[in-house]
């Protein structure tokens, strides 16, 4: 596998990955299939959404943490039991077509890495499957 | 990739596609392997559930709106946030297993195409990866 | 595909399915790819989540269901709607990372089977995929 490492700057972020998932496949060489992304860490997950206006991330984060708070009934002690579900919802993983070398996304969609218990140094773990 | 289209006539709708997705594999000649629905839009997801009984998916529709109302705390101008939030929640993705050229689905599930922001002409993008 | 045998005890339940997947990939002999794990079941999901704490996946399921109540407005007559609708937002498959026939997990990440409807026993339907 490939590994893209990811900084997050807040406790919730969707952070676009797009590009730096294009260049890997670049410098891969490879050509037609679906990549695999998976995070390896249990307060994040991968999402395909909108990314031409940013307020469409700004809605999915707040209305995240609106459905599943921060403080409530968790006996968890580490305090990020919210983070845990969130992950769960979203999937730590997401496959996107690859034709011709080329990231296969829809015409406002974008790649992105959620961290729902930051700020973090991340990893996303990068796996190419052949069709 | 293979193109579907499905059109949607309602504002929510969960439009079961197996059979199309069926007939596909065939005219393609795949045998074994998963098949990749993926859909390019941002207020769309693809599901597996329960098919038989109608008010499955007419629970699962209004449930979801009352989890993620289509008014409420959002500021991307389009008005339809809980749509991609519903998206992201679903995922855009699905795999499906494939056998001998068959589906291969438990004995009650059937694959949903999800539209959140309709009614649309929407697009399932297919892609097969082999085993 | 190989199938998994596994049995729950309660309504709702993650079951720690890591050490059966492994040792399955083991008697397949598989190196290097990713594996797919599919509930063919309608009220079962798959995800991966913390494992160490057993309170994360108690939190996890006591909040799911605070959020999609078990009685609500559902008018499908089996009185498991709930459980379909959890099944979707989850997600019935699976992708995990496999290298030199090894699960590739995070340091806290366990692969969990969700009953939502149980208690019951299950089969999970498990495939290959070549990178």
């Amino acid at each position: 596998m490939e590994v893209l490492q990811i900084q997050t700057h807040s406790r919730e972020e969707m952070v676009d990955i797009t590009g730096q998932v294009q260049a890997l496949l670049e410098s891969c060489g490879v050509e037609d299939g679906a990549v695999l992304l998976y995070c390896p860490h249990t307060t994040g997950a991968v999402t395909v959404n909108e990314g031409a206006d940013p307020d469409v991330v700004r809605d999915i984060m707040v209305n995240m943490r609106k459905l599943v708070p921060h403080r409530g009934d968790y006996q968890h002690a580490e305090g990020n039991s919210d983070a845990h579900i969130k992950t769960s919802m979203f999937g730590p993983d997401q496959l996107v077509i690859v034709e011709q070398g080329r990231l296969q996304l829809g015409t406002w969609q974008r790649i992105f890495f959620c961290e729902f218990d930051g700020p973090r140094s991340r990893k996303l773990w990068v796996k190419f499957l052949y069709a």
